[in-house]
This record gives C-alpha cells, sequence and structure tokens, in this order.
C-alpha cells in the first residue's frame, strides 16, 4: 500500500479488532438479550434517574443561619421577654429558650454550710481536704459546722462549711415552668451556597410579604415555605412532653435539608424540615437526662463589693442542622457512566457464555468454535515445524474454559 | 506435556486470550489512533492533570478558628471598644460587630402603654387578651389606658397597657451609627488538620514577625499572608454601603478556602480569601433586611429591685467559613486509575468498528473476518454431524454485528 | 429455524461472543493463574476488607455536643465556680476556661492617660491624630500630658491622653494564674445521627449509672466508655506545661471519631477520643501565642452613671470536633464492586499477552494464531475476489499486536 514508508509506521496504523463468534441460537440469544434488558433498565433507572450518575455533585454546602426567637412568658412571677430566655442573644443556629430557673440572689464571696446531702457532717474529719471530687459549691474548709460554733443557727447544724460564693446553691427548689414557651415562635432565615455551582438559596421565597411573614406558622402541607415555627407545634411532631421539657429542659434539633437537582428551575431548590430529639441516643440513660447551665449576673454595691445572682437555669436547646448537596448534569460524569453503561452491557456475555459452555445442548460445539488451541512450546518443537494453520486443532472435548466463569463440566 | 497431572490441573494452566482480526486498512486504523489518542490526552489532561486522579482525597477538613477584632468607635456619645462592641467576645469564628443601637435605659417589671402603633387602641376590646400574637413588647392586660384613668398623661393616652419590663422599647429612635467600623481590622487566625495524611497548617507563614503583623491589611495580591482584614476593604469588595450596613446591619462571610497539593511542597498549601453577603438569597425580599437582636445588662439597685437596660443592636455579624481538601498520591488510586485509562482506549474499537461494518466501503468482508457463525442446535441435530471444522460457514452477508453499536445496515 | 419471522428479529436475537485462542503452555498459564490470583487477593484483602467496597457509605455525619464542666479554682484572691469562669456558660461545643485575668476595674468614660509605652510623648505632635492604627485603648485626644496641665501627676506624666473608657488597662500586671484548672472535669455528651441510614448513637451506653459517671475519668484502655475528661490528663497527654497554658492560654481539640461498620452490632459502634493543639500549625511563630480575650461587667450607680469592670482573660479554649462515617452493607456498591473485581481479573491477560507475543520462545506462533489479518481494501481489489476463508493469511511475521501494551519487538 505505502512500501516507501518504514515497517514501524505502517504497523503502527494498522486496526485490529475482537473475532467473535456468532451462535445462532433462539435460547441463547433471547437470554443474552434479556440480560443486557435488565443492564440498560438498571442504568437508566438506578443509575441515570435515581442516583444521578450523569450530574456533577456538590456536597460542601455552605450554609448560614439567623434565628429570631418572639414570645412573652412568666417565669418567677417576671414576665420574661425575648432579651431574658433566650441565650446566647445574638440569633445563632444553636440557642437555648430558658423554661426554668433556680435563682440563688445575692451571693458574695464567704464562707457558709454546703446545700447538698453529701456534705452532711458530724465531725471535721468528714469534711477533710481530701475531698477533691467537683461536685461541691465552694472549696470545703475542713470544718464541719456544728451547733456549738458561733454564729451557726440550727438551719446550718450538721454541714460542711464551704469556701465561696455564698449562701450556696440548693438547687432542690424550683419555681413553675414557663409553660408560655409553647406559643413562642422561631424564625429561621437561613441561606445556602453550593460553591460548585455558585447557586445561592434561601430557605424562603424572596416574593413573601412582610404581613405573611408576620403571622404565618410552619405547616409542611399548607405552609411549607413559611420560616417560622411554632415551639408547640415541633413538640408535638416530636410527642415530647411540655410539662417535662420545661421542667427538666431538653434539646431539640431542627433540620433542614436540602437536595437540590440543578438542572431544573433552581427555584425547585427547596429545602425540607424536620425536627429530632439531639438526646434521643440517651433516651435509656437514667444517668443524664435534660438539659441545664448555670450562669451568674455580676453586680457591685456602691463600697465596691461585688455580689452576684447565680442562676441554674433549665432551657430547651434548639440546634439548626442544615445538611444537603446538589446535582447538576456536567459532560464528564455523564460520559464516564455511559462508558460504564455500555460496558456493562457486555457483562450478559460473561453469563451467557457459561450457560453456553456448561448448561446447553451444543456445549461441546460452542467450546470447538469458541475456543482454538495452541499447544506449549514443548509439543510444538517435537515434530517439524508445520503451517500455522494446521495447527488449529479444536478439541470438542478439550478445550478449555475461562476457568473464572466456567464450572468445569468436562466430559 | 505433563501426562501424569490429574486433567482439571492440566487445564487449570492452559493460559486463554482474545482472537484478533487485523485490518490493514490506512483510514480506520488512523482513526482508531486518533481516537486513542483523543483518550488518552482525555485521561492525562483531564483526569491526571486536572482531577488529580491519582491522588487520594482528604475532604474532612478539620477547622480552627479565632478572632481578634481592633478599633475604636463612637456611638450615642460614648467611645466604644472591643469588649463593647463585639459580641461574643470570646473571638469565635461567628462575631457581631455592633454598629447601632436603640437603648431603652431603666426597664422595671411592672405595668406601661406600648409603643408599636399596631396597639393604639380607644376601648379596651382593642387591647382584649386574644391578642395571641408574639410581637409586642410585654403582656397585654386587656386595659386601654385612656385620659380619664388615673396616672395617663397624653403622651401615653389611648395605647393598650402591657405588663412586662417597661418603659416599653421605642425601636423607632435611633442614634448615628457607629462609622467608624470601616477602620476596624479583624485578625483571622485558622488552623486546619487534614485528619487522612496528618498535615497541620496555618493561614499564616511562622516567619511573620511580630511587627508586621501588627501594621499589615490583607490585599490579595500585594499582602496575601497577611492575616489582618480591614472591615472597609471588605465592605469595597462587596460593594456595600457603608452607611446602610452600619444603620440597618448586615451579614458578611470570610470565606477561608483551602486545595492543598501535597505532592508538592507543604508550604505551598496557603488558603484563598473570598467574601460574600450571606443574605444574598434575600437580596430581593422585601419582608427581612439587615440584622439585629436584643440583649440587656441587668442592674440591682441598694434595695434590691432589679433594673436593666435593653439595647436593640444592630451588627455586622460575621462568619469565617473554613472549605477545602487536600490530595496526595497514593497507589492504589493510581493504578485504579491507569487501568481505566487503559481500559477506555481500547473503547475506540467500538466506534471504529461502527465505522468498519457499516460505513467501510470493504464492510461485507470485515463482518466475515470478525464473525464467525455457529448455527444453532435445532439446524445442527438435521444433519449428520459433521467435523466441527466444516460448521465454520463464514456468511459474508449474514454476519450479524453486536447489535448494541452497529446500526443495522444489512443488505 | 422460523423462516417466517422477519430478517431483524431473527438478527436481533443471535448470541456474539469472542473467539478465544487457548495456548497450552505452562509458564504463561501458571503466570497468568498467579496474576489473576494477586488481582483477586488485591480485591478481597483490600477492596473489600479494608476499603469495605460492599458497603454504601454515609459521611454526612450529623452531631450534637453539650459540655459540662465542674471544679473550683482560685484567681485574684476570690473563690471561682462554673459560672465564673466558662465561658460561654451554655455548655457548647466550643467553650473557653478562664485561668487568668487581667482586671481593670471601675472604668468610666472619660479622659485619661494611655499606659502602652507606644503611646509615650514629650510634646503634642508625638500624639496627632493621624495615628489611626487600632492598637490604643481610646481615642487619642492629641494632648500629651505633661507636667505643666492641671491634674497630671507624676505617675502619668509623658503620656498620651485619650478619651474612652477610664482608668486604661495595663495589661502588664498580672495575677497568678488559676491551677486547680488541672483537676476540672468536662462532662461531653455527644449524641450522633447518621441521617443515611437513620442510626443514632451517642458517646457513652445507656447501661453506665450516675454514681459511676460522677466518679469515673475517661482513660483510653480501662474507662473508654467514660466521658468525663480531667483537664490535667489532657494536658498531659499533649506534652502541655501546666504552668504556661494557665498564664498565657492555650487551644486545645478533643477530637470524637466515629469509624462504623453497621454490618456488625450497632452497639459496637463507639467513638474514639484523641487531643491536639489547635494552634500546632502556629508553633514556631514568635508573633501570636497563647488565647485571651476581653469582656467586662457593666455596672450602675445609683445617680445613673455607667461603669465597668474590663477584664482580660486569659483561657484554655476547648473545641470539640467530631468526624465519622458508617458503612454498611448495600447490595448496589456490593455489586458494582464484584463487577469491577471480575473484570480487573482479566487484566491479568493483558499482561500474559505482553509476555507470550514479545519474550516468549514460542511468539512467532502465538502472534499467528491470535491475529488474523485482512488486507486493506486498496490490495483487496487488487486480485479476484477469494472465498472469504481463502483470504485468512496468517503472517507470523507480519503480524500486528495491540500496539498500546506490546513492545515492538518485530524481527
Amino acid at each position: 500500500m505505502a512500501p516507501k514508508l518504514p515497517r514501524f509506521f505502517t504497523d503502527f496504523f494498522v486496526y485490529e479488532t475482537a473475532k467473535s463468534v456468532v451462535v445462532k441460537s433462539w435460547s441463547v440469544g433471547v437470554i443474552n438479550r434479556f440480560v443486557q434488558l435488565l443492564i440498560i433498565l438498571y442504568f437508566i433507572c438506578w443509575v441515570f434517574l435515581h442516583e444521578k450518575g450523569h450530574q456533577q455533585r456538590d456536597t460542601g454546602i455552605e450554609s448560614a443561619v439567623i434565628t429570631k426567637v418572639k414570645g412573652l412568658g412568666n417565669l418567677n412571677n417576671r414576665v420574661m421577654d425575648v432579651a431574658d430566655y433566650v441565650v446566647p442573644s445574638q440569633g445563632s443556629s444553636s440557642f437555648s429558650i430558658i423554661t426554668n430557673m433556680v435563682i440563688t440572689a445575692n451571693q458574695m464571696q464567704g464562707r457558709c454550710p454546703e446545700t447538698d446531702k453529701k456534705f452532711i457532717c458530724t465531725t471535721d474529719d468528714d469534711c477533710n481536704k481530701n475531698n477533691t471530687s467537683n461536685i461541691g459549691n465552694g472549696i470545703l474548709t475542713g470544718t464541719c459546722l456544728i451547733n456549738n460554733v458561733t454564729n451557726v443557727t440550727n438551719s446550718t447544724n450538721g454541714w460542711c462549711e464551704i469556701e465561696g460564693w455564698c449562701p450556696a446553691e440548693d438547687d432542690s427548689l424550683s419555681g413553675t415552668p414557663m409553660k408560655e414557651v409553647e406559643n413562642f415562635t422561631i424564625f429561621i432565615k437561613n441561606s445556602i451556597r453550593f460553591p460548585l455551582f455558585d447557586v445561592t438559596r434561601g430557605n424562603f421565597p424572596s416574593s413573601l410579604n412582610q404581613s405573611y411573614l408576620q403571622n404565618c406558622n410552619f405547616d409542611p402541607v399548607h405552609a411549607p415555605f413559611c420560616p417560622i415555627f411554632k415551639v408547640g407545634d415541633i413538640l408535638k411532631k416530636l410527642n415530647q412532653s411540655l410539662d417535662y421539657i420545661t421542667e427538666k429542659g431538653g434539646e431539640i434539633g431542627i433540620n433542614i435539608n436540602w437536595k437540590c437537582n440543578l438542572d431544573y428551575d433552581v427555584e425547585k431548590c427547596n429545602p425540607n424540615y424536620f425536627f429530632t430529639h439531639l438526646d434521643a441516643a440517651f433516651k435509656h440513660s437514667k444517668a443524664t437526662k435534660g438539659y441545664n447551665f448555670r450562669f451568674a449576673k455580676y453586680y457591685q454595691s456602691e463600697d465596691g463589693t461585688e455580689y452576684r445572682t447565680l442562676h441554674k437555669a433549665y432551657a430547651i436547646r434548639f440546634e439548626i442542622i442544615v445538611s444537603g448537596n446538589a446535582g447538576k448534569f456536567n459532560v464528564v460524569p455523564f460520559l464516564i457512566t455511559l462508558v460504564a453503561a455500555f460496558t456493562s452491557v457486555g457483562l450478559a456475555t460473561v453469563f451467557c457464555d457459561i450457560i453456553l459452555l456448561n448448561f446447553h445442548k451444543g456445549a461441546d460445539e460452542y467450546k470447538a468454535k469458541k475456543f482454538e488451541e495452541v499447544s506449549g512450546i514443548v509439543q510444538e518443537s517435537k515434530g517439524p515445524r508445520q503451517g500455522s494453520q494446521m495447527s488449529i486443532k479444536v478439541l470438542g472435548k478439550n478445550s478449555n474454559d475461562s476457568g473464572t466463569f466456567s464450572i468445569g463440566r468436562q466430559e
């Protein structure tokens, strides 16, 4: 064809393809096509439609959450507003609504008796300083306050003395929880970004007007875009008793899940909300129930003495957990999946070969056609070199199979 | 060869390979090599160089951020320093700089008129307790304060009475925002860890000395390693009006993006910074603009009465969002990708077969060579059993193709 | 077989499979099986056992952390309890324990001299307002306080005057750090959820009783389920000097790592803890050491004047970092990996072909058997059309190989 060209060059442009054996058998042909159909269906239904194999996926969702609680309640004969019961106040994605408090007012640095039953004593030895557990309200002085000591009244008789903020907190006393929390509303403003596609979305449409936003309450069916959640509704969905959670506190997760198919209109990229008990893993644990924390308000008297009011606050802690991912058509994953699909269709052959070579009536003949044998060089060198065509020895019975897939049924 | 060995053993070590047809055609040969070249180029340029297919990837970046704001401003005739305007104070990755405040001083628990226009009334019915929306400053007592009631002055005439912290906040009054925020600086100390590779990096080199760190300002070109960001620079980059954001507040994201190729020197693993409007998704929304929150400072008078100063703070909220991933050569993904590349090169054959078997001048002959036919068993059993070699019937015109890839052009 | 059916229909159900050449050579057969064995072992040991290729993986772990610190210390002659030294107080996953403080008491708005050496002056020019760096304690008035000015005492002689909170902080003064932090304990309650499998787990078993939880201390060997961490133990594990960290502050990460194989009992899904220096990346940096922040407590005198106590708090900042993933058997990844394994076993052929066609004694003969040549159409059209069977021309020496894998060794 091109005799002047160097040999390696002509060799280089030679085309090589696999030689195939065509079997005109209805049974195997139908099985083959059926298996191919199954594989194609699997790719269309599962890989493309369900798993979105043609899409590039962004799982690195970036999220910012702002919350605002509204409502008024009564706790310890005081009207509580947002500045009183929301901690921290800045409206972050994790906040607590205080529903019950043990208040120990006007504490000052000094010495006083303990209040915990563990510190009941009869002699100073009971209050020795070896007690290094961190459960007390102050540092033990080692003195047991008994009647013959000066300024010990009956009420404090028989307790260890501590040094620290006095009087010590007695957290067995508790007021009436703020049940009005049921009517409080939580406004959640969540904006997310999928950095890969540079798509920014908010959890409610810009078209919602102010008056709707002031009066709506989230409902998965009737008001799925309303970003205002009534605490009572959340508790109801979680089967959480209002009495218990307001008295002992609790932890509630508000999950915002974004699953976006950006091949459709970006306006259809909207979140789903669901609610969880964050302490669900500990529901059978007797050791730890509810949620509380301590904080203090500090005051200074005119003479410069510092004193404080200690609050043990039982609270409902809310955590807004944002998760999600987005997919969009991209030519690279599309091609990769398409090639994988085409390659997988070829796997039907593996399955049919097993049938054909082992369980089919004409198995021997197929083996003869499929496998052409070349003997090893030892055998070869014995006789005179023959034309290669002659060494084609179709060994119906001896023909080997692929070892991996065929179930050796040599007769 | 080894006649003493059992049959299944000799069969087991027989080697099997595909029989190929070699086509000496320039056109197809060139097309084949060209398609192979495209596939190889795709793997080298895209899969290896761009997608780093030879690297193991760690996407579970662990990050810790510490921030420190510096600057002095004037708000409501008071000099504000960091302890005054940064909330929360501990220098976390999410913090707010208060730029404007509505202060309601000396509130005490009691009864007083509302201040919101929604609570203007003429009779007690207007202030009935059915009003359960959470928009008021206190709990409605149901009384409409009108002139003939004792101790109602003209200024409070015609408002519903509330119980709660009094006097009620009137947030229509506002001072002059603290515009000096423009010159404030934010120092960001971000250390990250890629747990898979146990690589720890900081957002600025250890070689930077104290004096540089006290005087530099981040600039993407001239000072890319300076970890100090001027608020004014950030606002400028976001085209954000200083007047608006200081009056109404806003939310700004500082994204720190780490993309590290650990095959190079680890010193080259440095972050990129960029800035976003966190409320970009709501920019067309009329309902919610800016950012504010309420907090209170609590005081106690000598007689033990608690009172407070309520602050409605308009603030710029900053969120430091850290993201990123790292890749490093690993023999496992390298081998997997290499095998995928070699396998994909074989796909050129599929493409060339389509051409060869359908559109090429010698298509019939190629079909004859590529496909060897075995008739089904029904046909087979009709005649006497012939030597298997005899049943090779090359049917130039009848030969079938792979169905999937060839466009049936049977004559 | 079914002559009445249309042609394309019979063609459609024809089965096609690759024609193979079987080589009876011990050497190549053994190499082939050995390479296949290696590939199978790789898949079993690495892909299935180590990489869990048969499992669906959930990397989107959702986590909620609650912490509670216990312990009592002495700082500046005051007994400090949790409400005093933990910031923020709500027990979030990121909190600081204050170990040292510089207290500037009774600051009021006004004018006073600076305290920083940078503001030593001799004339007003030294204190001009051009100084816009953000390092001072107040806004410079431009006055240099020298003796001849009224009410300037010797102690303030020669400093610039500022307007702001007065007296200015002098942070060179510092008390004795609170070393008792060593005995403080941190209780960590971490509940996680793998949303894909809807599995919820806590970091300690529900069976632990209250008394154990009050007395245990975490130990990786003896008490791996105890969720209470002694600060001293953590510092010891990190080789962190107590003296240094209590004086200058520091940042410590408590990593909770969940790696769960949900094919086993879910009770075996438990976390690992390890501790890190969050500022490890900056350990060689001279510029930034330790961790501190400023906050203020605000008071109001009877006449309504606001004053505050500024605290520069040196603290140990703890960040609980939760990471992890879970895997569970799923039929889809199992099938995909299985198919990949079977396909990869076929790669042994590629390797053996290279040997067989290039380095084996009978290479020429194998080439002859493996490759059947079809000449290009130009050559073809020269002679009269022969039966296709006749055109099989096995060219031992001319036969080409697959180009990609064979090392051209044509004789």
